[in-house]
């Protein structure tokens, strides 16, 4: 672009938002775009900051009228560079300004948020009407609702709440022509036609942009029950998971897989870090069940509550059984928040530790224990140690790669460890990104292991939808054939 | 087609299917080519019965060379004409004879069917199991899972375990050009790339064959309760629920109003079945919870189990606020089963009632009874009485439509009545359509009430995926601009 068609280009811009609504001097734009682990830069023309959704729909016919590349972007706090733009041909769209609760419904128990509402926000405005907005993970107080949509995002609680996606009944976004697609329904049920929210969540801004949406929220819980349990064996994970829903009607709020490496290595990165039992177990668990009703917050005769003492009648049977060698329940709140505190230092543990390779990976619940006992064992032969930390109410792992004692990061094969486990997750069905994105970082997993018939079917709808490839291009799918 | 490239087709149909896959003799066709209901008929060419993915593939890509359309049919339960062909020009292609239950997983709590098997057979295989699998409504005995997934049914129980949308954690696929999209995989997290199993559920065979899917299962419920409200507003009901679902964690399993004209029209068509209350009250709820918990299942001091005692609470605080004016609990297993047996026979009794105009359309939950109340008076002023039913823990209303005593039913205004519902209808959010499907019976009402953007965006994809038109063509999204 010319300079002089680029300062029109830049003055139509500002038309449209006001002046603070355009950045384009680099030291305005610096932030925008770079990610926050460092790992994905690029520029950008300008970084474009609209305040509606009538503001969003006349830049991106501007922009398509120019010819101009359109990357969305919410809190930049992804793994996987989906927000940061590649070149200096495309703009930045921050959707940061857009940061208005609509409306919080406590009949219908909904909340109608902007695209760049932060998490936390909306966790706090729900929990002051005694709701609970029940998506969270490590970086809710500064990811935006926009980029939870835009990647399905997932996070601790899922197994009891569902991801993003379903959470989300209610969606208004602008299409890659300009048109607006405005659904802020709410409805639980709406069968007319095919589900286009379902197809723009998790797409990753290339088939339009979310500027808002309505969420389902929850009760919120009178009481929480978390403990932290040594388990004889990872298979026996699904059936303990079973009937640990099934004693507590489907309480499970978080059911994460914390082994001894990495509760070793958040220690090593924060010494003042408890650890939950005195001996830690090869295979621990870290598990919170939580209730609405006021019965389960009743005490019980042991003079803890209802819900504690149905966990505990659990617990006991299962060491009886001999599937638990060990296991603990916080008796506070200080406890409490402790596990809690170990289980969301287990990013910046990893990190810590040293050059790592991250993956984001599922399975289904029965093939978890037989993957990892195969890995473990496998990796090790090529001199990398594990670190994992996961999900395991969803099937999703956190399966990272590090080096052993004694050995140099630099000359461990890689490529081969990376191979074998995207071999090995392929064949047990699993996928190899569960709730961080593809962005730019996974472009070479899905030309290898998604098959040609949904790869096709995924460029037919990218091209019916944006015909000149400029949401967000380069994200997501790979529109070349090879 | 000339009969003997017609004859050529049917040949080569019959290579792939065996001869028992292909029916082409009118008496041998005639019950695939209307629905239940009668109202709609069509013509085929013929009906083809694949038994296996890789058949229906075949015979699509057989199809699409030869220019023929494609109707796939499931249980031919549906009440919108979706699965019956139009004329003489298309095949119907039946998954009745796919109908093998593939796995159950009890660790995973999983089950993988083929798109023929009988919804009532999946319950049925999950219950020995221990397990349930929660879809269900009324045409369970003969509807079949490939149909529930293409018009993505809901049903009694939505409001505790979601739509079959939200059930389905799998899909394998036959796309129109004849690939397979195979991802039966039962994730509860998988981000890679865009979400074609929600593209393909509720599209109606428009996109795609469903020929498999992985279904959630639940915990087989230990208790039950149910009962039936008297409400003194039916603007307390969004209230009622939230506080009945907090009491119980969540465990509402139907919430079903049923206004006193209802019922009396029930009682008309069958004088044997029981009322609920002595007084039959305008504002009517069946409800029923059920819990998986030993917890709950346990006698209480009064006699009955903890979670009756549990609903009992909540029902004396309500009485004490004056809220609810008369209500029953369920004593007897007889007396809980009347109460379905009631709540079952509502499409027939609006049936037996006479002429009627039936819909099946969702609201906002706290817009339901300023829409009832505006409504009932409305075209009670046009001369016409409403059979209401519907599942109110969704906001899904089957609002119907009859005469009222003494009144002519060809006579009355009917196109102002609908007119006025859909307009009212639009302007409170809500949808027309909530879980039956369009098929063809609502094309008129996407034309009307969806906006350009969005029958812009489905058209784009349905012409992406489908650019012959030869999958379900005419059903569901209406391709003509007009």
């Amino acid at each position: 672009m010319t300079r002089p068609n680029l300062d029109a280009f830049l003055t139509q811009c500002q038309q449209i938002t006001g002046p603070a609504g355009v950045l384009s001097a680099e030291a305005d734009m610096a932030s925008y775009l770079r990610d926050w682990t460092g790992q994905y830069q690029g520029s950008a023309i300008a970084v474009l900051r609209p305040r509606s959704t009538d503001e969003v729909a006349q830049l991106v016919r501007l922009c398509v009228e120019a010819g101009i590349a359109v990357v969305p972007q919410g809190g930049r706090t992804g793994l996987a560079g989906g927000g940061v733009p590649l070149d200096g041909r495309s703009v930045v769209l921050s959707l940061e300004r857009m940061n208005a609760i609509r409306t919080v419904d406590t009949d219908a128990r909904t909340m109608t948020l902007e695209a760049g509402v932060i998490l936390e926000t909306a966790q706090n405005a729900a929990l002051e009407q005694g709701l609970v907005f029940p998506l969270t993970f490590g970086a809710k107080g500064s990811c935006t609702i926009g980029g939870a949509l835009a990647t399905n995002a997932g996070g601790s609680n899922v197994v009891r709440y569902g991801t993003t996606r379903e959470l989300c009944v209610g969606i208004e976004a602008v299409m890659p022509d300009g048109s607006v697609i405005s659904a802020l329904h709410g409805l639980r049920k709406d069968n007319t036609g095919y589900d286009l929210r379902h197809l723009l969540i998790g797409a990753e801004g290339t088939l339009g942009i979310i500027t808002a949406a309505v969420f389902k929220l929850a009760p919120a819980p009178k009481v929480r029950v978390a403990g932290f349990l040594a388990l004889e064996d990872l298979a026996h994970a699904p059936s303990l998971l079973n009937r640990m829903q099934d004693r507590t009607g489907g309480a499970v709020e978080a059911f994460e897989y914390m082994p001894k490496p990495m509760i070793a290595a958040i220690q090593r990165a924060f010494p003042d870090v408890r650890a939950p039992l005195d001996t830690l177990p090869e295979t621990g668990i870290f598990f919170e069940v939580a209730s609405s009703r006021d019965a389960d917050a009743a005490e019980a005769e042991g003079g803890g509550s209802r819900l504690e003492e149905d966990v505990l009648g659990l617990l006991e049977a299962l060491m009886e059984e001999g599937a638990l060698p060990d296991a603990m329940i916080a008796q506070t709140e200080q406890q409490r928040l402790d596990l809690w505190h170990l289980r969301e230092s287990a990013l910046e543990g990893v990190m810590h530790n040293g050059p790592a390779y991250f993956t984001d990976i599922s399975l289904p619940l029965n093939k978890i224990a037989p993957f990892v006992a195969e890995m473990d064992q496998a990796v090790a032969e090529m001199g990398f140690a594990t670190l994992t930390v996961g999900h395991l109410g969803d099937g999703n792992l956190h399966y990272t790669l590090s080096a052993a004692e004694g050995q140099d990061w630099e000359s461990l094969p890689l490529a081969k460890a990376k191979a074998l486990i995207f071999d090995r997750l392929q064949a047990a069905g699993g996928s190899f990104s569960a709730e961080h994105g593809i962005g730019q970082s996974k472009l070479d997993l899905m030309r290898q292991l998604k098959t040609p018939a949904q790869l096709e079917a995924m460029r037919a709808v990218k091209r019916a939808l944006d015909p000149e490839n400029l949401m967000n291009p380069a994200k997501l799918i790979p529109m070349d054939q090879s």
